[in-house]
């Protein structure tokens, strides 16, 4: 029987990046086998891989994602929200890169781990909830590819659950200031059957952070009347 | 960086209405920003807006929206089931009422809060999995539209999970009473992936009550001799 | 009131069968009502049915199912992944067998129940995520349904969450050994939004251990180099 206790927490495979907030691990396969990489359905192009993931949260680390795609010679080939969130009723996040070369690959993967910490600050939860914002002044491949935000245009992004709190949030951000909606989510609609509302706006940066800020007052003050605090895992940096 | 202790849990915002057991919070839309009204795919011919939402259970809060709907001036325009229930193996759900007079949709919203502490009294949760039970000896419009059960003809309502046991409640359930199926549902079928096999059924109100009385005891046997008894968040009220 | 308290924990119902490890239970519907067996859509051909059911872990009772099947005098008529796992990141099961004999089909999820203590053991719980492995020297028709494995030929089964770590393991998978795809599976595709990359293998009995077995090592010391060891509710037998 395998003694699980004999490998070590410091771990040395040549896959392993490093780990960052709500359980992200960042990995690279420097070359993956053909017949997997087909299966994947993300194309031919590359061969060198950049795997991200997290239980909880997904619209942070996509920002984090973002800036680093932008910062090095790589490309986002698929990003999918599994149901998560550790019991929670959001989403986790699985995110592959793709780069021709192992040191870009990995060095987008470990910014994206150290911006995690930064931009998957905006979490809070609660006994009966939670809430999640992000913001970036200029959206990139990965946030487009996430949430249609116009590449180069801000992004603002607000998921409250139970669902119900997200909407009034939504509410109050498209109150706040003119802007586009990039993509609007619910139970049913292009989340994971999560419990949440969800939109990412886009526009003028000024006008995305207002957003943001009103929606975060509004749901905190919602999902606080529900009768408990909430947890902040990260920092929050809005 | 925000503190959110500064927030009182004496939630004094306009849309606040209320909260009820399951973590369950009833908010009121006075006047939906167009642009996010047309994204929602409800209609267009309500503005305001009550919003209904809870982490745990389905099948109780609909029953109390379904009565509060019938009571007032309003209309059941989506009701959508997250999977969540706090880790479980369940559903939440996320409702939407639409009116044209502001303190109508309130007062639905309250009644349905109030309701909600009755109706969802009938849920079983241990250990190794839950049970949910509901009955209304007359469907309205929200029974008509989350489960298909014939408007006015009465409704029973029986869930289980590991998903096992809601297969052996609902064949119990057919036994016992001349009933039709309203709605089946199964991880892969109608459910949003939950752990559950849910039947409802409609016809005479002495027959669902007994078949729902039937899949109940059926049910608390097969989930208790998994070893351990269920907690019961409400008041079981059937 | 219902008092809960007077139902017994020994459950004497002629549908209980018994259970197992990771909140499976084992039932037996030994003539199911026409209306419910239409509505299953598992076909007509039955009206004995076993049903199987757990709230964590799927590969494991499924090889059980497998060989319990190849024992007796049943089929299997539908097998449902739902997203549980009692708050982690992946999938329960529930799995429906049919047969013309009551006594035939009771044996068949009983042998499952005990087999299920045995093939469930390769699972690895941590803080962070999990892992689950699978090895049959021989695919029956569960294992066929489930993952497309070919009758007669071995299968290797492998889940990691966070998803880029069940992605990793597949690579070392398919480096080890010969072998063919039999079902790759990710949060969109396959399962039921779980955070998990999933890799079923086939081909020669030597080639698929030796891949399981080298993707166990990789997945353990990814997981653990997340920061915590896992538990491990079964006993591993691989």
């Amino acid at each position: 029987m395998i003694d699980v206790h004999k490998i070590s927490t410091n771990c040395t495979r040549n896959e392993f990046v490093g780990t960052a907030v709500l359980d992200t691990i960042g990995l690279v396969i420097s070359g993956i086998d053909d017949t997997l990489l087909e299966t994947m359905n993300v194309g031919m192009k590359y061969r060198c891989l950049g795997l991200f993931s997290s239980r909880t949260g997904a619209a942070g680390q996509i920002t984090a994602i973002d800036d680093a795609v932008k910062a090095t010679n790589t490309e986002v080939l698929s990003i999918e929200l599994p149901r998560d969130t550790k019991g929670w009723g959001g989403h986790g996040n699985y995110i592959v890169l793709g780069g021709t070369d192992v040191s870009d690959v990995r060095h987008a993967i470990s910014m994206a781990l150290e911006l995690t910490n930064k931009y998957a600050g905006e979490l809070y939860i609660s006994e009966s909830g939670h809430l999640e914002f992000a913001y970036s002044a200029s959206a990139g491949q990965a946030l487009n590819k996430a949430f249609g935000v116009p590449v180069g245009e801000a992004f603002g992004f607000m998921a409250g659950s139970p669902a119900a709190i997200g909407l009034v949030m939504a509410d109050t951000a498209m109150k706040s200031a003119p802007l586009s909606i990039a993509k609007y989510m619910t139970p049913n609609k292009g989340t994971s059957h999560s419990n949440e509302v969800i939109l990412a706006v886009s526009g003028d940066a000024s006008a995305a952070k207002t957003a943001v800020l009103n929606a975060r007052q509004t749901g905190l003050e919602l999902l606080i009347g529900m009768g408990s605090y909430p947890e902040i895992p990260g920092i929050p940096y809005l």
